[in-house]
């Protein structure tokens, strides 16, 4: 095997800066793939800045992978090599729990993630168990095809397991990386859709994405005008809101799904869900059989996210621009080494 | 018709007294109940005390009615006098909204309470919309009935919403008026029953009503000990837990559900929600028809709550025993007037 070449962080504070490291021999059971494109994601922000106090370092980011099968282990029969697939958060899960024997190999409590204590995506190669390298359909462009694996995932696993119905009303709270996906993804699923946003320029946007309606996300007013009419509320922005008066927004039965990384814990008053039967929840990616769901979905409905592509030797310009807050919606980086 | 006998509180800091008015003719859709017994909850002092500034004055508290029909208004065919009904919580709903016309007429928002702006069940007679003048199996004991129709649906009705599983391993939190009758509703339905109390004297009879294990609920050590452990947590008590330490002992995809009134605002980490996809929620009573369901599923099984009856003439004494947290599970007042 040969050295595999990526961008690294060598500290918190650091740019990313080219990185080579050898690979160990191909595990019976891993997955090789060559990078084409890697969509960069809020989390390998995080995780350069070490957020969540679980980073080390060097640390490779990259969790939206889309590429080719370089190599198989010798367990592997179902992938060949040269075969389309993708990678996302999750890089194993140990297939013997309940939780992945019920086929939720993303809520197994000793998974491992791309990028978490092991080398990601931004990279000529990454590797993966197999059930996480998950194949892609030959019509799906492989340029935007990254994001689907962790932005598109973590707001389609939702409407799966919570069995949104095509009948209901729903809101999506924010419209970047994640919310315009779940616009587009419940507006094809039959659902009415506001988007709930702060940005009166991505209105247009959000139309265009599916959105029947738009909401100003900052107006108490307008929320108290929209009392009980959202079934389901899908949260993908990670600042705290005023959870009692989005929680008024919900019909009886309704659900606040937050699936934003809201680091300040929720408060919220016990009547506030009591009157209405409400839930509130949050939820990480979704199982191998789910985002193979999601990607047919994809394929059958012309979804895809909105992206721009920068080289990925650009790939601390890409970074910058997405901490501006400018990006439309999702930035992917292509291999260029 | 004749004056209908009660006890009132003329104020929130006032023993009841004896307290008399002239009902109005009865409505087409009303019906009159005999009170033979009704039980004492927890919400009767909330709404005596004015805790949640909505009580009006001279307030009849009483929800928990256990009786006969006396008479019925003229669009009520199906109950006769004479007839054993129980009634709880609402006395009323509006019918036609969607929450009404889907069956949950618990969440109607124009519901009506059978304590707030009008007199309740500490009396000789109460009225209430039919639908919620709700039939009793013969084979119930009209004494211990009356706290399954606020308490006991309280418990109840969760476990029907969330589609709770045989195979399900429960906790239950507080071992009180509700959580006495969880316990032996959940063991009935199949599931594995702990029960969660810091009182170590209730831990044996816990077990009488079908608890198969105890937790001692203040100890950090055991709740850590039971990580991951329980699909559906039920809690009854009424004050600010260690939220974060209680949803760490949901396994994958668990709920927990709070029925007890906590007045203190939960505070809820997003990450300890969204690892495991873990629901936190509420809810009110349940539905007429699951209200019969329960009262079918009391019937088979022979659960009913334990009591202590004390003549309503001694009220006040009784509001004195619920007070000082002695009771054991819950009182019930026998109609003397």
């Amino acid at each position: 095997m040969s050295k595999i070449k990526a961008y690294a962080a060598t500290a918190a504070d650091k740019p990313l800066q080219p990185f080579e490291y050898e690979p160990r021999p191909l595990g019976n059971d891993e997955v090789e793939i060559n990078v084409q494109y890697c969509g960069i994601c809020h989390s390998d922000l995080s995780m350069i800045e070490n957020q969540w106090q679980m980073s080390s370092y060097p640390l490779v980011p990259g969790h939206e992978v889309a590429g080719t099968v370089a190599a198989v282990g010798e367990n592997v029969k179902h992938l060949k090599p040269g075969e389309r697939v993708g990678l996302g958060w999750y890089s194993k899960s140990c297939m013997v729990c309940p939780s992945c024997l019920s086929g939720d190999h993303n809520l197994c409590a000793s998974g491992e993630s791309t990028i978490v204590g092991r080398f990601g995506g931004f990279a000529d190669r990454v590797r993966c168990h197999w059930s996480w390298a998950i194949p892609l359909p030959d019509q799906l462009d492989a340029k935007s095809a990254g994001p689907l694996f962790c932005g598109g995932i973590t707001v389609f696993n939702p409407i799966v397991q919570y069995d949104i119905k095509p009948t209901d009303r729903v809101g999506v709270v924010g419209i970047g990386g994640l919310g315009h996906m779940a616009i587009q993804f419940l507006s094809k699923w039959g659902c009415h859709v506001t988007a709930l946003t702060s940005s009166a320029d991505k209105a247009a946007e959000a139309k265009r994405f599916g959105a029947h309606a738009i909401l100003d996300s900052r107006s108490d007013e307008a929320l108290a005008a929209a009392a009980k009419s959202f079934d389901f509320l899908l949260v993908t922005a990670n600042v705290t809101l005023n959870w009692p008066l989005y929680l008024g927004t919900l019909r009886p039965k309704g659900r606040l799904h937050i699936v934003g990384a809201v680091l300040e814990p929720l408060s919220v008053p016990v009547f506030s869900l009591l009157m209405s039967q409400l839930s509130v929840s949050s939820s990480p990616l979704g199982s191998p059989a789910t985002t193979r769901e999601m990607l047919e979905f994809c394929r059958r409905h012309e979804i895809a996210p909105q992206i721009e592509v920068y080289p990925m030797s650009k790939v601390n310009d890409a970074l910058a621009h997405l901490k501006s807050g400018k990006a439309r919606y999702r930035i992917v980086l292509k291999n260029d080494f």
